[in-house]
């Protein structure tokens, strides 16, 4: 599998698209907010002399929907205060929005009139039309995508753990899709090298566009723990593995198509995140940060209570719970199996067993994603 | 209408889509390449300095087919042979496609892997993947696209001649989809009212976002003569007015919808376009050139020939031209004609029609679209 020609987020606006399940994306990003409003402050303070007249921005991994153009927007809004109380004038600002080549651009594009409308709205005169400039640059983070010292502001959020490729050498992960507590080591050896080939051309690349003093705010979907095989990042996977094993087992899929099928994807703890930066050498971290958020996103879990283990089962809806995460799920993957099983039909199947596994799961056990963001400068 | 909303190649690859229905532009872009040629080597050495490492380039209503990263392919040939020749470094490329919102900005994208291949491959090493940089770009080009002071070479092909928007006070054009020999003196004051409007704020926009000494290539379906209801421009509506007209006396469309539909275009004359640089003020015209296209671009009609009336009905299959023009005029016109009759469902029938009328007339008469090259620098 080409990851860079299959990997995308359903596209269009339709029930089972990302744009219409989302919003557990939207959550992560209302709990980063913070950091970024503190990162750009930084930014604008170290990177942008009375001068400069643009403020190049990327986002990495925009993916198409709601969120998309929300971070574009709350980064201008921060740049506008900054210079209302600096008494600056208002920078152009060049936003790059970058994915995939299969990311659906189109849509995004069509929505941009809308956007416009906002921003102007909300800014008053502050920011007109004249000042915003908008791009979308298809291709891999994994590789260069911007000309040399030309972004001020780099974004990304649940990106950066899809990795460039399935690793090499995961024949023996039998039965599992993921990483897995009966993964022999050599795959979670695998994993982790992939991991760390990926970052670090991240990582070089970015080196070279961002300015000196420029920041990056990079949230993974990670994990807490040093085990890279812990419940906390691979169990969502494991569940799905379940699903999978159990259409094999009917005969719908094949086995060994299950064997085979392994995701591209590393969810890195806060310290193997921290050592490629340090290896690479040309950032400088600011903090790293971890947060939780709920399978679920429709449950309530925010920043401030995050370490509170308010988890009540008989609170929620447990099929209810199944059904959205099983959804906000098929907008992330349903590519990668269709590319994978070659088959459209067996989607339904796939997500109504998974959906089943998930009620009965998230009935029993508090369930989290955990986020590592990281926010770094660029060293002068 | 909002134009802007509607105006749009026909998408994707298929039987009508403009992807494989632009043979009659990419053959304009053959024509007008010796200039384009002409113009990246004054532009580079007029506005590269041995400091500047990124080459802006921009390409304003790119569409989406073989022809939108053709021009991208030869502007870089160009500029690596001058780079050769120059013993010079290579400059990053970044270069920017441009069109309006409906544009299928994911074909373009999807096809970039196989562009750069090919990038690589005829340029051996002096070019490889980091120095080239892509980005879509969605929004008119009546109005700012890019920042300030970014671009070296800015080109556009058959696209300047779409107005905005439908000119105001077309009420009395009954009969007509455009200007014709039959519409009132104020029917052509309007389009050329609105012309003016549009690419006066065309070249204050640019003026802007163009480094000085950097180059304009445009070239507009235009006219040699002073007339604007000139058959030379504007018999091709005239033919689309009488298949509409047609179907309005069938009953399948209603007159009315005739007579309210106007095409959002204006062909000018070298002398018009001049005018509006000249009143602008900021570039300076290297030359205007005019050439000839024959409506069925399969018909061979080259720019050293181009003054010879070497046209003989009898060598060309009447039937196949008509057939060969409809589709083209499909791919370009079937969103606004959707746009304004409302259904789908007619568009076989108009086009049906279409293709009749110009075998009929194509039978008997030499049909040649005229091109207006317009090659500027901007004022140093």
């Amino acid at each position: 599998m080409e990851v860079s020609q299959v990997l995308h987020m359903n596209g269009g606006v339709g029930e089972t698209s990302y744009a219409n399940n989302s919003l557990l994306q939207q959550k992560v990003l209302t709990l980063t907010k913070p950091i970024r409003e503190e990162a750009i402050t930084k930014m604008y303070q170290q990177s942008m002399l009375p001068t400069t007249r643009g403020l190049g921005i990327a986002d990495l991994g925009c993916s198409c929907g709601p969120n998309t153009l929300s971070v574009v927007f709350e980064v201008i809004k921060t740049v506008e205060k900054l210079c209302q109380e600096l008494h600056h004038e208002s920078p152009e600002y060049q936003v790059f929005l970058n994915d995939l080549p299969r990311n659906d651009f189109n849509s995004i594009f069509r929505s941009l009139d809308n956007f416009k409308e906002k921003l102007n709205k909300e800014m008053a005169c502050s920011v007109n039309g004249p000042c915003f400039f908008l791009a979308g640059v298809p291709g891999s983070f994994y590789g260069r995508l911007f000309p040399s010292k030309s972004l001020h502001f780099v974004h990304s959020s649940y990106s950066l753990q899809w990795l460039s490729q399935v690793p090499e050498g995961l024949e023996k992960n039998k039965g599992n899709i993921y990483m897995a507590s009966t993964s022999p080591s050599n795959v979670l050896k695998a994993y982790y090298k992939q991991f760390q080939r990926d970052f670090s051309l991240f990582l070089e690349c970015r080196a070279k566009e961002v300015v000196e003093g420029g920041s990056m705010v990079l949230t993974f979907l990670g994990r807490r723990s040093d085990n890279p095989s812990s419940k906390e990042c691979c169990l969502i996977w494991e569940l799905m593995a379940k699903a999978l094993n159990y259409l094999a087992s009917k005969g719908i899929i094949k086995e060994e198509e299950v064997d085979s099928f392994n995701i591209p994807q590393y969810t890195p703890s806060p310290s193997e995140v921290e050592e490629e930066v340090l290896k690479e050498g040309s950032f400088e971290i600011n903090r790293i940060a971890v947060s939780a958020v709920s399978w679920d996103a429709t449950y309530h879990n925010d920043w401030n209570t995050m370490e509170n283990d308010e988890f009540s089962a008989s609170e929620i809806l447990a099929s209810d719970c199944g059904h959205n995460v099983a959804k906000c799920m098929r907008a992330v993957a349903e590519p990668l199996l269709i590319n994978h099983f070659g088959s459209e039909a067996i989607i339904e199947d796939v997500f109504k067993e998974y959906q089943e596994i998930l009620t009965h799961y998230m009935s029993k056990k508090k369930t989290e994603f955990i986020n590592v963001t990281l926010w770094m400068s660029r060293k002068v």
